[in-house]
């Protein structure tokens, strides 16, 4: 890697990122940017970057590899705006939930696809911000590289190497089926828990519902607790699957409620019962 | 109290409740009985009961205190199994998680309704079992009392009383208050979360969607490991208010899907934020 690595969005991603690569002996300069100043001067001062600058474009001057974690609304610009600063040899990547999009928008504004290398680490916790990255926030997790037909063999491996050094397992899948896979277990999920949370908080008796609750609903509602704009943003940048798997979750919820509704015990035992054994075999070990 | 405690259903809840009187220094026998055998062998072996008995109807002989910790629609039948062989004195609670049915199921079965003081513990993990059961289960947790207009005060003090010494925090709730309120924050997103997986899991490529769930997934379907039979058994008991629940979040999620479907940034937003603030404010510290 000719030239240091530049992040744009230090928060829990870009910044964990980091963190990571200085754990595992990266010995390049780490140089953050984003769109306002304080967390990168936070970032700075918690040692994640070495430096900062707070145009992007200034970052992406000498760098070997742009990372961009910022929210997917926000990619198609910061794009943009690196685009005549990127040195010629310089790999983008990024960290975003959706990669259909961000292809799009890398389509779009730079002039070397072969140097594109668009991925998303599976990986988070509902806090954000730099204050809550960590080092070891890869480590065993799967990260998702998405190549496209113009993306080379070099900055692949590039990407792939850097994750690796962070712990995580990477894996290549095609763009579509990451967007529709990733809506099925991520997009949804959220969708259904912001909604459940917003609901019930707008129900007259809403403090004497949540008082009510207990481990299982903080458990169910947690991911209700992560960024609301990059949440909004995949949304919107994956809408056709997120949509997509909403009318197949409806209609099924639809099914179930009928069952309810006729006091079917034995259909709701099958659905209940197949659910908890997919979920003991499939899910209760993910970490 | 004046004779034993017997414990219909030494599973999870029954188990945990013997276990933490035992440890907060209760001196009476603690009799256990239960469909199977297996599972008071194992209790007996665990130190969770000092005796069994097969038939209910001989674990209430010369009982004090019978809980009734069993499926919702299990309830009936060991109601009116108990009713010939308890002893006058002798107060029936449970610990259900639908009040109003087992408020009706007691009065249909028993002759005392001045003895009956209906109970809802609010904890529980996703295992179930006796191996399951441990004795600080309800340490800080809420335990719901819905007495009727028959329910004596000797009675109902006697079994806050118990409850009390296991950790709990009692607190006193109208019977349909209490089937409404849980039904929102937990008997709804156990019917999403059983309804999500088993959704998922239906579709061709399940292998590859469960590969590429992570943590956020893992949370959010926790109860969705739960015992279906229990859960099946509070669908079908409370199925007026989870079937109100379910309407009201179904027409939510629909406006919801809405705005993604006309890429209304804004007002997705509103939902979100909104959502997040409600569960950072009232959710996040549940134990």
């Amino acid at each position: 890697m000719n030239g240091h690595l530049a992040i744009v969005g230090v928060g829990l991603i870009g910044g964990s990122f980091a963190l990571a690569l200085k754990a595992a002996g990266f010995e390049g300069e780490i140089v953050g940017a984003g769109r306002r100043e304080e967390p990168l001067r936070k970032a700075l001062q918690l040692g994640v970057i070495d430096r900062w600058c707070a145009d992007p474009a200034a970052a992406a001057e000498g760098a070997g590899l742009v990372l961009l974690a910022v929210p997917m609304l926000a990619m198609p610009a910061v794009l943009q705006r690196i685009a005549p600063a990127l040195p010629d040899a310089a790999v983008v990547t990024d960290a975003g939930s959706v990669k259909g999009s961000f292809v799009s928008a890398a389509a779009a504004a730079l002039t070397h696809p072969e140097r594109v290398v668009p991925g998303h680490p599976i990986a988070g916790t509902e806090h954000s911000g730099v204050e809550a990255a960590f080092a070891t926030l890869y480590r065993g997790r799967r990260v998702i590289l998405t190549p496209t037909e113009h993306t080379g063999a070099g900055p692949l491996a590039l990407v792939r190497e850097l994750w690796e050094r962070t712990g995580a397992q990477v894996e290549v899948l095609d763009v579509r089926e990451h967007d529709r896979l990733l809506a099925a277990t991520s997009h949804l999920p959220h969708v259904l828990a912001f909604g459940l949370v917003d609901s019930l908080a707008r129900q007259s008796e809403q403090e004497r519902i949540f008082r009510y609750a207990a481990g299982g609903f903080r458990d169910f509602t947690r991911i209700a607790s992560g960024d609301p704009v990059m949440w909004r943003d995949i949304c919107i940048t994956n809408r056709e699957a997120v949509l997509e798997a909403l009318r197949r979750f409806g209609a099924d919820l639809e099914r179930l409620t009928a069952m309810i509704d006729a006091g079917d015990t034995d259909a709701i035992l099958a659905v209940f019962d197949n659910a908890k054994h997919a979920r003991d075999a499939h899910v209760a070990d993910l970490t």
